[in-house]
């Protein structure tokens, strides 16, 4: 029987990862898809302590190399849920079951769906979800962005260096942004804001061709002429498979020693409900889940 | 007026600078001493995500590069007070007053005295709290470790490589840092472990010679000739200057916002009340003190 299984391979779950292989712990990391997490999708990151700057990728694979030069072993599955039995977590997933002691839910969340019409019809044909992904199929072509805060701008600012032209639709008349980043998004000429403005359909053949937009101040709409529409409107949290309990948004609600409402269950990382959503705070995270965890199984013996 | 002063230039406090400047807060951080804390006096460190192995020292410089490159204003001072006036901070210091809308205690902790018979006579003389500082001085010598955390063992394991002989006295039968630090403790064969013992008497007459310890179970006490005792026996939190609540300890008690008991102070790191104190724990708090600061700042206008 294992000792403690993560869930989720992003930052908060390989330094739990670190973390629990120093505790000696029994430990497997459970993936889904690809280990990293959200930070893999990022073009430039610049706030993580001690780098001034580096890839969203390459930062990723450090973390992941640094797990595994400790022996943690990786393990690729869907989870779908977390069971009792005999005072043991049983974590079902679509391959068979894993008894463990303790259990870290470190999944994450994905990016949230605007629900407007179009949206789903163009996904890949136009609409995305990730400009490091998706941005270098729309080079020298017009572009919309939807949203105002770190990660619009972000992706908005690194979009503007392959597009034409790109507009910004944020539905407030000023941004949520980090400072340093308005500051950078309002220097691009390419860049265009549509302030107190909603997207309200994606129209197109095979491919997005324009998105109508909805100004709330004017009452007016406009149809912008685009090839390719990013949407960044915030998160949903990876928590659906898990029975603990959340906030309203579906987030992980725990104490300060990452404890959730099941015991020998720790949450950790962006699935958490917390203030800032950062991979700085889901190292701190990840390092308090698995030292918890460590304590909850020699309590156990 | 500024918008946020941080006291302390640790892990913690740097991280808040570096979100800081990315906010574009006008903020100072204020240290007494040395940018870097208790990370400096770390001889290796193996548990900061992406990196297995760095230097204390190096992991600092790293993090005060970073955070003067985003352009963080670092003066030094030892602050004496957090005043309340006109509804904003006044934080005193030993060179005047600073007024500042918001406040982030980030000032750390230091090694906690054992309170033994000869421990502050012989201080700078064969007594020590840091192994990477003073160890060179014991090249070839015999020398005692107190405790039997992280810390102790982790400076164990530094010393034993300069030492001739090295004693680790332990209060309890079994020790509580990493595993695998432990493991790595018990194969080096210049180390010796006197369990459920305790350091009752440091003697000597310019320096260090001898320590007495007791053996719990025994009831018996033993002499060990040494020159040099290293005491690793846990913290003290650097709070005594701010008037928040605290635990009792004098760690400092926020919520999961990293607030405190007064308005516009925020606390992050080793200096406040947190299950577990690492770098990785310290830069999540420092990031999220930081944004805390800057929505409280965007709210007061």
């Amino acid at each position: 029987m294992l000792d403690l299984v993560i869930i989720g391979g992003g930052p908060a779950g390989l330094t739990a990862g670190i973390y629990a292989q120093r505790y000696m712990l029994k430990t497997v990391l459970l993936e889904k898809q690809l280990v990293g997490g959200q930070v893999q999708l990022s073009d430039v990151i610049e706030n993580w302590p001690g780098i001034k700057s580096i890839s969203g990728m390459e930062l990723s694979e450090r973390f992941e190399d640094h797990a595994k030069s400790l022996g943690l072993k990786i393990e690729y599955g869907e989870v779908t849920g977390i069971d009792e039995r005999d005072g043991k977590r049983v974590v079902k997933t679509t391959d068979g079951e894993i008894e463990t002691r303790t259990v870290i839910v470190a999944t994450g969340a994905r990016p949230r769906e605007l629900g407007v019409p179009g949206e789903r019809e163009f996904r890949g044909k136009g609409v995305s979800y990730c400009g490091t992904c998706d941005g270098p199929l729309f080079r020298g072509k017009d572009v919309l962005v939807v949203g105002g805060g770190d990660t619009a701008i972000k992706e908005a600012i690194y979009l503007s260096k392959l597009v034409n032209r790109l507009y910004v639709v944020h539905r407030r008349d000023q941004l949520r942004a980090e400072k340093i980043l308005q500051e950078r998004a309002f220097s691009i000429e390419n860049i265009e804001f549509k302030w107190s403005s909603l997207l309200t359909r994606i129209e197109g053949k095979d491919g997005v061709e324009r998105a109508i937009i909805h100004n709330k101040k004017t009452g007016k709409d406009e149809a912008i002429e685009v090839e390719g529409v990013f949407i960044f409107v915030g998160i949903v949290p990876n928590t659906e498979f898990v029975d603990v309990e959340k906030d309203e948004w579906g987030f992980i609600k725990t104490n300060q020693r990452m404890e959730t409402s099941r015991e020998g269950i720790f949450a950790a990382g962006d699935c958490r409900a917390t203030p800032l959503r950062q991979i700085t705070t889901a190292v701190g995270d990840g390092a308090i889940a698995a030292y918890m965890a460590e304590q909850y199984v020699a309590r156990m013996g």
